[in-house]
């Protein structure tokens, strides 16, 4: 592993690193910030997975977190959303492929080869965390943004014993059925749509899987709420199933990370709580 | 006057505007943080004027400012560093011309024409302020990052009575002397060294103008504290001229927006009390 960049903010250490990954089969970046608890103690970890197009670098620059995760000494993982690189597959569009990995390990040819960015999220990255530093792996929690918040719901109820809690912003809820969703899992998954609900969050419920509770934040003037998101079929899912969802409906917000960084830090919060 | 971009971030209206500049003859960008308060009653308003290569969106993106505008109802503005485009005069470096206007009114052609930045920044953007927004042009403060802090610290020796105070994160403090500096008011002013001690903060210190306070937050590990920095000049003037410095030196920090926005609440929180 090698550290890219090093900067000090709000007491703590913001770092970039890249690392050769076996799941992905390529170099992977990621960012990693460690508060000024991590210096003395184990600290708790939350995962932030990224939205379409993004890398590890959006939130990192623009997410507003490092305040929040000082004050509440939490360290903040922030990965890539896909395998990027000289021989990765990749069609030049903005919603499959390089930057599109939508956290499922693919089964097709040729995205198989290195479009494992579930198990990346999952097993290779965390072991990663706690090889190098100062982290409390029983104290890990995952949050994300539109792709990245279905990646971090679709970990979580997966997992439910690895992640304390889980929260997102603006979630693709159900990519079975958008556009989006049909093009990428039939690429990276095949055509047996009984596959894919491993991968789909209102799926997984639907199918019995359980956390305790989710907490969404949802800008009302989301361009991709409609068609992409679709929080009304997380929230009947929720109620069916019982599991506690809290929906705050943000009045005027839109899909930027001018709406994820006004409630960055009550995510923060909120996962702080149930990391103890 | 045309608005680019807007988006509804912590509760306040964050806006990119163009208007076509008298002062720099050419068209103009800038970034505008209205708070919430600012529905129902004229607000204070901050300037930030940003450091060398950057324009209003890199601390408009990275400054993390909205949060604590929000809270103490302050009008965030940041304008551009230069006049930019075609027929703008420039040269292929980042240090001068495009990006680096250094916030002086050039009397050199062929830079006069459109580098007029000081004119800009004291003069014409606040009158589309006060015309366009809700804003109480009798509360203004300014501060700046590196050349915007050079910037902050002539405009407000310049004009005592305008800004109710200044600040600034690692300025620029004498630029007359620097590598970057020499070059600049070379370019732009002319050889005569007098006339660029009205654009200079250490020299207009020495020459009486005063203020009452300065605050200012610099970086331990910043690159540039030796070579283009030298705050050490700013705080033996200030001693000299019986101005109250509050010099925060901030062991292992950069020149990064890693550093700006650690501090920026900090810098707002200042500005409040003394905007009243």
């Amino acid at each position: 592993m090698q550290t890219t960049n090093e900067n000090i903010s709000y007491g703590g250490r913001q770092l970039v690193l890249t690392h050769d990954s076996e799941a992905c089969k390529c170099e992977m970046k990621f960012s990693v910030f460690l508060p000024p608890q991590a210096e003395t103690k184990p600290c708790p970890v939350l995962y932030y997975l990224s939205g379409l197009t993004c890398s590890h670098a959006n939130v990192t620059e623009k997410g507003e977190f490092r305040r929040a995760a000082a004050e509440h000494g939490i360290i903040i993982v922030c990965p890539d959303t896909s395998p990027r690189g000289e021989g990765v597959a990749d069609e030049d569009v903005y919603f499959f492929g390089s930057g599109a990995g939508f956290y499922v390990d693919a089964t097709e040819a040729p995205f198989s080869e290195n479009y494992n960015m579930y198990s990346y999220v999952t097993k290779e990255l965390p072991a990663l965390i706690a090889k190098e530093f100062n982290a409390d792996m029983s104290r890990q929690s995952i949050t994300g943004h539109s792709m990245g918040g279905h990646g971090a719901m679709v970990c979580a109820l997966n997992n439910p014993d690895t992640y304390k809690s889980v929260s997102a912003f603006a979630p693709i809820c159900a990519p079975s059925g958008t556009d989006w969703g049909n093009n990428a899992f039939t690429k990276y998954l095949g055509s047996d749509e009984n596959i894919w609900r491993s991968y789909d969050t209102v799926a997984l419920i639907e199918d019995g899987n359980k956390v305790p509770e989710i907490f969404v934040d949802q800008g009302t003037s989301d361009e991709f709420l409609e068609t992409g998101i679709r929080v009304n079929l997380l929230e009947a899912a929720c109620k069916e199933k019982g599991i506690k969802l809290t929906l705050r409906m943000q009045e005027g917000y839109d899909h930027s990370y001018y709406f994820i960084s006004s409630f960055m830090a009550d995510h923060i919060a909120w996962h702080a709580k149930r990391l103890g």
